[in-house]
């Protein structure tokens, strides 16, 4: 495994914060919020009222169903409840995702920058990580041209991205779907920030083809990231594979933590407002850059980061973030975590904090990067 | 990956059910209780205070601390709670432990019979499974004598044991430890029915030696089993490449379900009134057994399961348990699932159910086998 160069970060923020200074958090990929009132609300009820054993391993029924008709609210797509699997965060989806479709050795494409766990987990199971270099004027995305080329048992996309916020659109999405079919590659899309997204909504791949895995999770827009529980759904011919590998793998999605989600689904009034404050901060950091002169970053889509340029500040990213949190109190992620040859020229920044922090953070950034110009 | 012999009975059950029958369920692996109240009220209050987001991937600390303490009042051991990991459930410290011990193609050694999810796991790993064969008057645990034949990478014991209730004494927990340490086999200990015994406790291995995994879990004797939350020990040298494998392959075990634990850890009284039952339940089972005629099964020692010998009964164990299942109404798991070779002479009967309901079993079963005596 390798390390995790934020941790160089995580830990000087501590150590500032341990003597009395406020820092400011944009390193950071989680909500600030907790999980809606209703999640909250229908599990104290069903703690009182059911013991809370193991589920169905493909979850409950009532949950699966309920992913499914959001299939036709956000997307149009009627979708069948029995391809819809409750997973333990979008990490045990992909677990059993790669597991389900992978043997070890296999090749598997990635975007480069891309989520470093994505190639931790591939490492953890034996599977070849192929980085497919992508550009800023591609929206960080990987293009269908380069699928044929790299030879892959698997392609995993993620729209919107994690570090760059940026989406596919459907005529992109649908070439690399059809780029991997012609190609015999397996086709995963990580659709976990679907639903914070700043103006067009982000495209499923289910809105193309049925024969892909689609990833997604109650971490992001619901607001549970410690809750570790999400969703997949597969193929209907591989629902009996990964229902097995489930069972023995995981046994069930947390119950307590699929109560909630049902919760979840339905507080579209406060998910909505927070998605309002994520669109707020999205703006102040999109113009802050703009305004200290970091201009070369990706169109913030969906999620809640932007992954910028700021090789012009003359120093390595890792050097510069230090420097940025000794003088002004504001932790960014160096760009080296989600790109091994690149990222010594980026810094991703996440807006998931409060307005009032994210702000703040903006000017202490405009501050460093005038003295460094 | 397998089918599980176990689905066509749950099936059948459920069908029965359906129409109306009373189904005594002596097939489940669960307690019928629920999460200690203490749990439950902790979590309530959590949910109202914090955001409940990521934890430390190795787990909350004060868990971490709570979990070591207990090494020392349950055992006399000193552990240190750097040592401690906090998994998703005892199968998120199996995907882990396999993860960091071994390489795809590894050999590994699990009793014959066992848990099912081992060889699947290892199937799902790309490792092979070497089936220790074990004997009844061995308690079905394996002996030192078989391990250095088996040129293992790593060697899994399970004490009490599943599907078989049986417990390795020091000496022999010892010795399978030595064994493997004079083959450079890395030592498993799966521990999760540690708390559930009926006369001596059962003994860790860390008791024995530093250089073990010892993987352990919320699910039984804290009744916790849908909440998805266990630990595992792992030697000082291996905690940071856990600690890697855990960021990447599952970030964090569900937050809400490690404050439930803590508070399950103080939980004693409820705790202890549960294992009355279970060891009153335990009792029924074992001498309903003789007096049915069914006399050569392990002895149990520790958590909730039977394994019997019914072979006099003059049918394979799928097809009696069907018949006991369609004549009586009690469900069983035939030990197909346990023990690929010989499961067609055995049952494994669970006492985690009711008193009332584990009684009628019993007397249902006499019955039954006195139809084919």
């Amino acid at each position: 495994m390798d390390p995790f160069i934020v941790m160089v970060i995580l830990e000087l923020a501590a150590e500032l914060e341990a003597t009395g200074r406020h820092v400011i958090h944009m390193e950071i990929g989680q909500p600030g919020t907790s999980a809606p009132q209703a999640a909250r609300d229908l599990l104290t009820t069903a703690m009182e009222e059911s013991a809370l054993g193991y589920t169905p391993s493909l979850g409950l029924p009532a949950l699966r169903d309920r992913i499914a008709r959001q299939y036709g609210d956000w997307y149009g797509v009627d979708l069948d409840p029995a391809r819809v699997i409750v997973t333990s965060g979008s990490s045990g989806g992909f677990l059993l995702a790669f597991t389900s479709l992978f043997d070890p050795g296999d090749r598997v494409g990635i975007a480069n920058p891309g989520y470093p766990a994505y190639r931790q987990i591939f490492k953890a199971q034996a599977l070849e990580t192929v980085l497919l270099e992508t550009e800023l004027q591609d929206g960080f995305q990987p293009r269908a041209d380069q699928i044929a080329a790299a030879r892959l048992a698997g392609l995993l996309v993620a729209s919107p991205a994690n570090p760059t916020g940026t989406m596919l659109d459907k005529p992109s999405l649908a070439a690399l779907i059809e780029a991997a079919e012609a190609e015999g590659t397996a086709f995963i899309s990580d659709e976990i920030y679907h639903g914070l997204h700043y103006s067009e909504r982000a495209v499923s791949a289910l809105e193309i083809s049925d024969d892909v895995y689609v990833i997604n999770s109650f971490s992001k827009y619901y607001s549970m990231t410690g809750w570790r529980v999400g969703w997949m759904v597969v193929p209907p011919d591989h629902v009996e594979r990964v229902e097995k590998l489930a069972q023995h793998m995981f046994i069930c999605a947390p119950h307590a933590s699929q109560v909630a989600a049902l919760g979840a689904m339905d507080a579209r009034e406060e998910l909505e407002a927070n998605r309002a404050t994520y669109a707020r901060n999205r703006d102040i950091v999109r113009d802050g850059l703009r305004r200290a002169g970091i201009t070369r970053f990706s169109p913030p889509d969906g999620g809640f980061y932007v992954y910028a340029d700021i090789s012009h500040l003359g120093e390595d990213s890792l050097t510069l973030a230090r420097a940025l949190l000794d003088e002004e109190g504001v932790a960014v992620t160096p760009g080296h975590d989600f790109d091994p040859h690149r990222g010594g020229a980026t810094w991703r920044l996440s807006y998931a904090a409060s307005t009032e922090d994210v702000t703040e953070g903006m000017a202490r950034i405009a501050r460093f990067a005038a003295r460094r110009a």
